[in-house]
């Protein structure tokens, strides 16, 4: 056995010889970001081996002087005998920042889903109620049975008939019931419609409890797990967090995932990984609100189709084969504790529908909790993340399609891009005669990369200023260091080694922006597929709702500078945040959302962009900042007429 | 750490000095018959110490010859060295002969359940059903869910609506489906009601498996669960089996086993070995018919309250004390699995309803099994074990009780009693002249003991012959040396030492006699104050129903003979066997008893003998042979006057 030891972390590990780096860091619990799953292509995977020596190491995916340093590829990298590792800044994911208080640029809610409307409607039914029960003692003349006296009461005191029970109520009823003298609280599960439901009851606890009732909204991202506790009894958010989902060391995206689940044992790995990244969630918000597990009685899970598969532990695999086929789009209510939650055994999990394999529950639950399915007016739905999600329509049709938009907004294809966390640029400016830029990171610390919203900006500013033309390509003679070419590439020096936390050089290549400008293609011409396909444009949508954490910190103006969205009027336009957070919340406070969400899922018609012609037409179109067709970008080529006159103007004085 | 070695079995342990001897044996997994739950109280655990002495060893309870030889109480000692233990035949269990083939004396089945019947009215529905389905493969064009594909083709080809389904199901389905190119098997389990219930899709199979459709019914009793594994497309029993109940380790009687149930871990210990033992004869069930687990849909269990607390995991404290409240009386259907089965995930286990603390599903189970419930003719419905319970009415009314007989017909309370096993004395006749025995035992091997049906005929026998008096006192002066005092107690030798398997003398004393009187006084005095409550005498009963195992091996003559039974027209009377056994194989036969048991169950009212003062009155009356009123013994009486004449007239001659 040979030893690893990690720094930062100070942590050690004994493996055999032979033994990969990067698997032996997952055993040790060390993370090390690896987009590509561990098989080399994304080269984020950089450690410092500071002492022995490792066989292999990537060399021809590191830049000479880095590999002449120390640094190799983790998961290229074959550990022979004791080595002592660094493990970078930028290679480790920090779930610190996801849980920092920041707010949206610009939020809304919607009226048919506040709370104050549901109240005042009479629609805030939370599916679990609370119900305090004082039954008669038994008697040598009365002795029926503990639950037909629980039974019997209800049906002729509280009229509640056709009840069911859980097993777990009938295990506790004889020591509850004597606990507080014949005293207690039911908990009632209401079913989704009355016709022919049943109200089941799922628990019940000794003496009056009704001031304790709550519930779980969870958000499965494939990055991100989001969860919130709620107070059913007002609707109040006690408590947020959210954590990198474990599933990451196993692949960054979707595909990488699907594929490890084909491995043998490597379905039950994911599962178990999403299951407890959801427990830790769980954990952190009990402890955080402060109450008592058995009085959470709901939990409602939201996530894409994969991230829904692997969390009820399904084959995902013919969610990648064409022709791309879910195993269900409805999932049944199923017990937390079934699926491996460490949640009282009375909880039901309620998961979010699915549309198709590529538009999951993650956009219904968005669609249900922003009032979108509600609504007279025709809306464009768009849940910017790895992949865009768009969904057109209003309360008596819709449509949705997804664009495979590709990781460039989060991080991924972008040399020096990461996620939303602290030290990322997220703002930017440029000064338009020196073009010296002006950086404004998350945690306003030293810089270690840039996040989606930042290289928004950053490309906007670059081409509203004339840095780089239409179709990304640097200005060769604007007399600034800042652009250089480097090993045959040009780039924009964005910070220079010394102002970093990472000691190199930030910045954004011609690479680096030719795969941006891909992804906010892939969205645009998404939008315009899906806007034609239905016979509408932009001018006779009534309103806009962006979603998704990505796209809550959005640059509207930015975004449709490069051509990632529409022109559209910003008056139309509402951010709601994380959409699926939303619903996953709005559906444990008004049961009207589970009635209605089997509707919404029959009538959303899903449309598979890659197979129509005029995707690939307008994706093609799309290449250009913002667009070939400049008569889409009226309010954009104004400003540019006005800047090239003011220029010209400028030069002709 | 002392070594205990026990014989015949051969097994070996090391306990920390001090252990008792009876949990010692209990860890080995070395049975010793323990009435009292190893209190001392019951005197069966006589283990021979063949070498080394342990501490203790319960002399008081124990003849002075024996204790010379070596006997010990197990339950008594405390082993603080090495020891070689022999356990004696007659304290260990032995389950080899529950599964003998042996015939009831007489059984008749009631046409409204017999196969033929239920085939012939299209009752014969079993709740759970198989059907095989051929989807269209999915495509480019159609490429729906697996789920929406399966449930719209059972929706428009089968005409099944409002399906539900389980995560099992979900999580199987995409692998079956591309298994044998979309075409599946579904099992659907079948709701009890029409109206309101919703069919489940609770498995899912590659290919056409709709000839393989089977269950298992199981009879949970206190001392032996039984169980047969029966074909669902045919009725057939394909095998039985049967197996100790491994509670009998923590006590052989309902009380005992409460009062361990208690005991800090208790209750998941008497949980746990309720379902190793059905788990035991499941895998022997699946071996004896060679068929695939995957196969099995359903499971019906019934058991006395008690049993089926225990099976379920629900306290059972308040089942013995006042006022006897169960936890429940209905159970909801439970997965088994989550029980502890061995089955797997998509099988529901539907347990029998019970009425009373006392009056369990094993009752109710035996009333629906045997048809009592539909039909018109007033019935006595006798289930006989170490409780007897009853039941009277017919198919609009039912009234039940329990009295506790006590364990003497199962050989509890009687020196040489014993369960029906090898060895045990079943059968019995006497030489009027010279008294000498005429035994026969079961297995047809020397005698270890007597068991219930044995013990019947043996004391009819008796008192017929005038060898007792009808107070059970042995005449003095018969001039037997088979009849004859010892230690002050008067004894009949059944079998001399050298002829028997325990190398003692088998007898029968007057102690035991008084406890077999008083067993069945406490079991005719049931019947007669229950029929007497309800306006009724046994001239007004149309036909008797004879259940329990030992019930259908009584010898009717002799249990009218000792007044254990009323005098009753032989014609009238059915003998069903294992009434639970029947009922739970029913009920996975035809959904009419699920649909019927709700309101037979209510419908049955249950009487407390207890609080009865006449039932205390006729007690006393009937702790005489046959009774203190021979009036209610008519043919006994005409029959025994015509001996008296005979016997006077010969010694007249």
């Amino acid at each position: 056995m040979v030893t690893i030891r990690f720094l930062p972390h100070e942590k050690e590990i004994q493996v055999e010889p032979g033994t990969i780096l990067l698997r032996a860091a997952m055993e040790a619990g060390v993370h090390i970001n690896a987009s590509c799953g561990g098989e080399g292509a994304c080269g984020k995977c950089r450690v410092l081996i500071e002492n022995g020596q490792v066989e292999g190491g990537g060399k021809e995916k590191l830049r000479p002087e880095d590999w002449d340093k120390g640094y190799r590829l983790a998961c290229k990298s074959l550990v022979n005998e004791d080595i002592l590792v660094l493990v970078p800044v930028e290679s480790s994911v920090d779930s610190a920042v996801l849980n920092m208080a920041s707010t949206p640029r610009r939020t809304a809610k919607i009226k048919e889903m506040s709370m104050e409307y549901l109240k005042e409607q009479g629609l805030f039914i939370p599916p679990v109620e609370k119900k305090c029960v004082e039954l008669t003692a038994p008697s040598h003349g009365d002795n029926i049975c503990d639950m037909t006296r629980l039974i019997s009461h209800l049906r002729h005191k509280e009229n509640e008939h056709g009840l069911e029970v859980n097993l777990s109520v009938l295990r506790k009823i004889p020591d509850v019931l004597r606990q507080e003298n014949f005293k207690a609280t039911l908990t009632l599960a209401r079913p989704v419609r009355n016709e022919c439901g049943k109200t089941r009851i799922i628990n019940v606890q000794p003496g009056d409890t009704t001031n304790r009732n709550f519930a779980l909204a969870i958000d499965i991202g494939t990055t991100t797990i989001y969860g919130e506790m709620v107070n059913c009894l007002t609707g109040e958010i006690l408590a947020q967090y959210g954590e990198f989902n474990r599933q990451i060391s196993y692949g960054e995206d979707v595909i990488t995932r699907i594929v490890y689940a084909e491995k043998a044992g490597g379905l039950d790995k994911l599962h178990q990984a999403v299951i407890d990244t959801i427990n830790t969630v769980i954990a952190r918000l009990i402890k955080r609100s402060k109450i008592d597990v058995d009085d959470i009685s709901a939990v409602a899970l939201a996530g894409n189709t994969t991230m829904t598969q692997l969390l009820l532990k399904i084959n995902t695999r013919h969610l990648r084969l064409s022709p791309y086929v879910p195993a269900a789009t409805l999932y049944p209510p199923i017990k937390a504790a079934d699926i491996g939650l460490d949640l009282a055994p009375h909880v039901t999990a309620l998961v979010y529908p699915c549309i198709s394999s590529y538009v999951g529950g993650d956009i219904v639950s968005g669609v249900m909790g922003s009032g979108m399915y509600l609504t007279e007016e025709t809306t464009l739905f768009i849940d910017i993340g790895t992949n865009a999600e768009i969904v057109v329509g209003n309360k008596d049709w819709m449509m949705c399609a997804a664009c495979s938009a590709g990781p460039a907004f989060e991080g991924g294809g972008v040399e020096h891009g990461m996620r939303a966390s602290k030290g990322a640029i997220e703002d930017f400016s440029m000064d338009p005669i020196t073009y010296e830029p002006m950086s404004l990171t998350i945690g306003n610390i030293r810089p270690k990369g840039i996040c989606g919203s930042g290289l928004i900006i950053m490309l906007a500013t670059m081409f509203e200023l004339g840095v780089i033309d239409n179709q990304g390509k640097f200005h060769r003679n604007l007399g600034t260091k800042r652009i250089r070419e480097k090993d045959g590439i040009w780039e924009y020096v964005v910070a220079w080694a010394d102002e970093t936390q990472i000691e190199r050089d930030i910045v954004l290549t011609e690479v680096d922006i030719d795969n941006l400008i891909r992804a906010k293609g892939a969205m645009y011409s998404g939008c315009m597929t899906l806007l034609k396909e239905v016979g509408m444009d932009m001018q006779s949508l009534d309103r806009i709702i962006l979603a998704g954490g990505f796209g809550s910190y959005i640059d509207l103006e930015s975004a449709m500078t490069i051509g990632l969205l529409p022109e559209l009027d910003p008056d139309k336009v509402i951010f709601v945040g994380n959409g699926s957070l939303l619903g996953a919340r709005m559906s444990i406070l008004t049961n009207r959302l589970r009635q209605d969400v089997v509707d919404v899922t029959n009538k959303m018609t899903n449309f598979e962009l890659s197979e129509t012609s005029s995707y690939m037409d307008n994706y093609i179109a799309a290449l250009f900042l913002p667009h070939t067709d400049m008569g889409q970008f009226p309010r954009l080529k104004a400003r540019m007429d006005a800047r090239q006159a003011w220029r010209e103007g400028k030069s002709g004085s």
